[in-house]
């Protein structure tokens, strides 16, 4: 047998609650479950008393558990590979300084594009690892970090190898995003559409290195255009690379409809996103990614347009767009509490969007919920029922993290 | 020599940044510092360089730290000693469900008080303990924590002998405060002022125990009226204990006024005190006690006066309230980020909020600065600038706390 034993499986846990996710509402809960897996993935899931023996005759690991388990959390969008912080900004902000005093004082994005040029890759990996190790440790398994603070060849490169050597680091799954369309660097001042040329040439060979797993951009007034994006979503088609974008946060450029036009995994932010976009997502199966975390600290007031995508059957995912301007949140469990106070998502729908529905917007149909066939992605948590996840700020609720069946943190 | 060895301190740590706090402005910061303490109390704070020897000469245990190190956070307003939790009514509330069937299904207040007056004193502690210990490892060297869900003799008196178990179980301070005036409990209902007069009456005998530190009543429509904690601090008065409030959270009812007419403590929430009650707090010395927390998870919109009480000079500090039902909050960093967030605080006032200020708010003059004589309580933080503790949701930032020297966490 592969698994150099002569048990059935792997592991199992027992005793603890399982919140499966598994159908299309309600936690699919199991008490006093039994979760078991070889070979990194799932190989039963359902009550103890339906095992057809006991643990310890079926799996070489048997752990007694108590709290709940849920699948492993699945952030779908995040910046956390930069260098430097943002802080004194913040900080500026709230004394009252304005944006362009911020600006002429070296804030703003353009800051963590000099910090990040100026980083060595040893130095960019020492200052990201941190910030992933906080969202695994806190339940994340699966975390999609983008480039996008390079701005250049030599330094989207740097991001995209930083990042996936976190995974290595961590022993969790990185999924990797080319955004070098993520803002004009300086030396491409008044030439967006020259810098974009440069996008698209610098595309397939990072790819051909293996660094890059989607593509996406930033369709903003202050971003780049629908045409821009446009191009950068065929470069992304010619190379059958997936594309998702930042899209209608700030204004409805019709981002939405464009990711669903290029069958895009997901539209980010979505706070502008009209009906029709709307409409163009469900068509095409998109999810909408929200993003509560700059929402909070930008203290928006523009909700999306949550009931037309439950109306529609766009799935929402949430994540913690973690990143030093506008959403330096470290803790998926805080990105689901933003979400259930700010967006007024249940704590059944902040679950989802963390699990199955972030999942999907990667891509990924191996995990996201516990069922037999999907990986052994679990957390187990010490909480007294799965809405707790949702209504605790702060504190350590997390008891052990997997990936594939071995334990992480 | 009392301490047992012939150095002249008993620890130093150098090499971090230090934010005293010390003076009425800015962070008081002392780049690559030294902070020696001997018998629990600071005996030395400034630059590395000034030192009179060398640290190994001066003290018998030399700590090499990097980062920030400030005073130990002081937690001046929480409900942490419960039992069960409302994270069911929380979800029910996101779906929808109106605050009348939630009270029909068993929650609300009242589910709290069934729960703590269920449960021994033992499991009380049990539940309790890991919300202090969420404190104590993100900063937390002292925590106010209050009765008021026991709401009889018996179950008051068994809350605060949980928090002072939480303290010694810790190694941190904790301040109790005595409010059973929070809420009126099944068997008095509709009796009111017969049930101002039991708590009045139950006071001296938990007081004779050595079981409050202060006292504190809800004066609000829905709570207790301005008479009725009257009564209650003049019974406070009476045995020379301080008293707080939580004043003008919904409504004004001159809360404010009356906690400075009684030369309080603090007079805590504040969002609806009006400019006399500003100015009464003001001419009595009183702290106004800022709970973002509450302000968050309830999604008010009114904002406390705090132009006024800067103007007026009010020292404002910032707590977790941390409670069941409005402020599941298990991290002062993430109070003063909600405060930074939703009250616009500047992170150098939400930081003075959890120091300096809140020691203040509980009658302590020993703690919440990193001066000579204070008690040797600090915190060693692994961030670049103090901002970052109001700016990153989650993560784990805290290195190090001690207590008197002792480290805790
Ligand atoms: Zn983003
Ligand atoms: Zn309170």
């Amino acid at each position: 047998m592969s698994n150099g034993h002569d048990k059935q499986w792997d592991g199992i846990v027992i005793g603890a609650s399982l919140a499966t996710l598994d159908g299309d509402s309600g936690y699919g809960d199991i008490a006093d479950g039994a979760l078991a897996w070889r070979d990194g993935v799932i190989t039963h899931v359902g009550p103890r008393d339906a095992l057809p023996g006991t643990p310890e005759s079926l799996a070489r690991e048997v752990i007694e558990a108590t709290g709940w388990i849920t699948p492993g959390l699945v952030d779908c969008h995040t910046h956390l590979v930069f260098a430097g912080d943002r802080a004194r900004e913040f900080e500026m902000r709230l004394q009252g300084e304005s944006y362009e005093a911020i600006a002429r004082a070296g804030g703003g994005i353009l800051s963590t594009v000099r910090a990040v040029r100026a980083a060595s890759e040893v130095e960019l990996l020492a200052q990201s690892l941190p910030r992933a190790r906080a969202l695994a440790t806190d339940g994340a398994t699966t975390v999609e970090i983008k480039s996008g603070y390079g701005l250049d060849l030599a330094n989207e490169r740097k991001m995209l190898r930083v990042a996936r050597q976190v995974g290595e680091a961590l022993g969790i799954e990185v999924r990797t995003t080319y955004l070098a369309a993520h803002a004009l660097p300086p030396e491409f001042e008044g030439r967006a559409d020259d810098y974009i040329d440069a996008v698209i040439e610098w595309l397939p060979q990072l790819h051909a290195e293996g660094l890059v797993d989607a593509v996406d951009a930033f369709c903003e007034g202050i971003g780049f255009s629908p045409a821009q994006t446009r191009r950068v979503f065929d470069a992304a088609r010619a190379l059958d690379l997936p594309v998702k974008l930042h899209a209608d946060q700030l204004s409805d450029l019709g981002g939405a409809a464009l990711v669903a036009e290029y069958a895009g995994l997901s539209a980010d932010h979505v706070e502008h996103t009209s009906s029709d976009g709307v409409r163009a997502m469900a068509g095409r199966g998109a999810v909408a990614v929200l993003l509560p975390g700059a929402f909070h600290v930008l203290r928006e007031t523009k909700l999306p347009p949550l009931d037309a995508f439950r109306g529609q059957g766009v799935p929402m995912a949430v994540a913690t767009d973690c990143n030093p301007g506008t959403s330096p949140l470290l803790s998926l469990r805080q990105a689901m509490q933003l979400a259930c106070t700010h967006f007024r998502l249940t704590p059944e729908e902040a679950l989802r969007g963390t699990t199955v529905h972030a999942a999907r917007a990667l891509g990924l149909q191996d995990r996201g919920a516990l069922r037999v066939g999907m990986r052994a992605d679990f957390v187990q948590w010490r909480v007294g029922h799965p809405s707790e996840l949702c209504y605790w700020l702060g504190g350590d609720l997390c008891d052990s993290v997997r990936v594939a069946g071995t334990r992480v943190a």
